[in-house]
């Protein structure tokens, strides 16, 4: 919550509920992926927050872009990056969608199976693919379901029929999980990317990059490893794994690099109870299907600020549409101020990634959460 | 899957993924709920789907709306309603929105402690207020959780406060639980409404109306009860707790409404294997973030048709994202036709409900799902 921030909603007053960024930090954390990982190529997952604003800032400061799809890709070109500094890195893609990035001079597609590379070589022939592979995710906030990527030893086969097709079979991919807290996350998978760069060699492919997704954790109430951390762990696992045939690396933050620049400012609607003496009830303009999607079981715990300073007591979190499931924290009620009232403004942070996105189109009728990027 | 339908897609071929509603299915379903419970007042729950054919199509059968937020109170209103056959259904209001509802001529508010009756008593003096108590939901598909409604102890008081505070103190609402297949569910929280009735009279408060809520089952794969085995039983226990003082009765369907007159047209996009001899993984164009919102926890289990007649064998089902949360079934896999192929379209049947307004609004660049009510 940067004075930027806190200046800004004292001086413009927005009405209803709205995510605040600020760029300051989203330059920041950029330079220090930088510092922490001077080898490797940023690929920024837009998916994260696709304001135009901080696109344009990560363009200007050299940063790439891993895209999920062609209105990702617009966006990351509109923003002033080169097609060459794009990734089209969805592994589930219409050919036609192929077919418009190749129109754009978009050269590099993960794919995850062969008929993904069959679609490549037919409508980006010439292509560079990489191919996704499973990863555990263990250590993570959010694991991963086996939803992306293939068992390592298929990965080969699918490198191969890339190579065969005409495609540049370039590298392998993989993703320790969102909000991975554990550096030492990313060894287990980079020994499986270098068993692929050795067997593919003896067959006479050379693979020559290894993307390492994202999963760097940002801040939310609980200490995480800084950059550096993420770097040096990362750095000996590519090492003691790759030798001196040392792969060229991109990594593919997200929250990582947006999550701590945005604030969501929100109003009290309602405290209750069920019952005498029952728990608090607090209700806020908004919630799941507005902005706090990633509170889905419980799994992400905001911090949450407010101006009073009564004694903190254990309250249910709730949004404020008529769907039950609209509960942010129940089975671990969240400490508010015993004073808090109807109208009061409470600062939700950590919520620069995953939440203008998410939100719905008009769920209940309420609008999607607005947002400024400062 | 009606006829209408199938031509529809036929005829317009959509590009893309999409919603098509069939308004005769919904007039069919209004007029049958009405054959049902011939004594109560229909109050159609706009969240469901807010499309404004449907809402049209509602208002000139006679139908009264359910709304939770200002902003469907206009949709209401635009589509022909009068501000007397519209409720504020919403327990959780932000008084300015209470104000301008009741600028619009909304008189009747939900409320389930005494905070929100201040705010009504406030912002709409001489409005009714209904009070909304706790239900168990046993036997719903969806149990709602604790978020709505106050223990009925707290409900007398509530009322008591209300009509101290100028405010008509009109009747009870409960929710037995969305997608409610046991008719007989209604029957505890109409004993606990009869005893609110009884013991407000003594103290010379004479509520009138008993809000008996949504939960009727729409068919996805199972069987349902008719509306009519609704109706029968929900009758028979008004009947048993209230003796020969009836109050009024109003219900509120949504999915009940409109969950059948809908299907969305889907493109499979990639049919892969993680390893071989794997389970097969079927990729869709429309999933969690943009349209099947409802596969929460796999909790709806939709009817999908393919024209192919291979033998069916299961498959896990997911959506076109760069998120892992986005898999629809795979916990219970789905069987789906061994030679469903890239470009496969299939359609999802039962979708009229909660699909379109749930969808993220451009989450991963994706558009929200289109929608066409004929």
């Amino acid at each position: 919550m940067t004075d930027r921030i806190v200046n800004f909603l004292k001086s413009v007053r927005p009405d209803g509920p709205c995510l605040v960024v600020d760029t300051e930090v989203v330059r920041d954390n950029y330079l220090r992926f930088q510092r922490a990982m001077p080898d490797s190529r940023i690929f920024y997952a837009v998916k994260a927050n696709p304001a135009p604003q901080i696109l344009a800032l990560l363009a200007e400061l050299g940063s790439s872009f891993d895209c999920a799809s062609v209105q990702e890709i617009d966006m990351a070109l509109a923003a002033g990056a080169t097609a060459e500094r794009i990734s089209f890195g969805n592994t589930i893609k219409r050919e036609r969608d192929v077919a418009a990035a190749h129109a754009r001079g978009i050269a590099l597609f993960a794919v995850d199976c062969e008929a993904e590379v069959d679609k490549v070589a037919r409508a980006a022939p010439g292509a560079k693919v990489f191919c996704r592979i499973l990863c555990d995710g263990e250590g993570a906030e959010w694991a991963l379901s086996k939803k992306f990527g293939c068992e390592p030893q298929m990965a080969i086969e699918v490198l191969e029929h890339a190579h065969a097709a005409g495609l540049v079979a370039y590298g392998v991919s993989f993703h320790v999980g969102s909000q991975q807290k554990n550096p030492r996350a990313w060894d287990g998978a980079l020994a499986s990317a270098a068993d692929i760069f050795r067997t593919l060699s003896y067959r006479g492919i050379e693979l020559k990059m290894v993307n390492l997704g994202g999963g760097f954790a940002t801040r939310y109430l609980e200490d995480i490893p800084g950059e550096g951390e993420y770097g040096r762990a990362i750095n000996e696992a590519i090492r003691s794994h790759f030798g001196n045939r040392l792969p060229a690396t991109i990594i593919e933050p997200g929250r990582g690099m947006v999550g701590n620049a945005g604030v969501i400012k929100t109003e009290v609607i309602l405290v209750s109870q069920k019952a005498k003496d029952d728990i608090r009830w607090v209700y806020l303009d908004v919630g799941k299907f507005n902005g706090l999607a990633e509170t889905m079981d419980e799994a992400i715990r905001y911090p949450i600020r407010s101006s009073r300073e009564g004694e903190a007591v254990p309250c249910v979190l709730a949004g404020p549409t008529c769907d039950s499931v609209d509960v942010m924290y129940e089975r671990t009620p969240y400490p508010l101020p015993i004073n808090l009232e109807i109208g009061d403004e409470l600062l939700i942070g950590g919520t620069g990634a995953y939440t203008t996105t998410y939100a719905s189109v008009a769920f209940n009728g309420f609008p999607p959460l607005a947002s400024y990027v400062i």
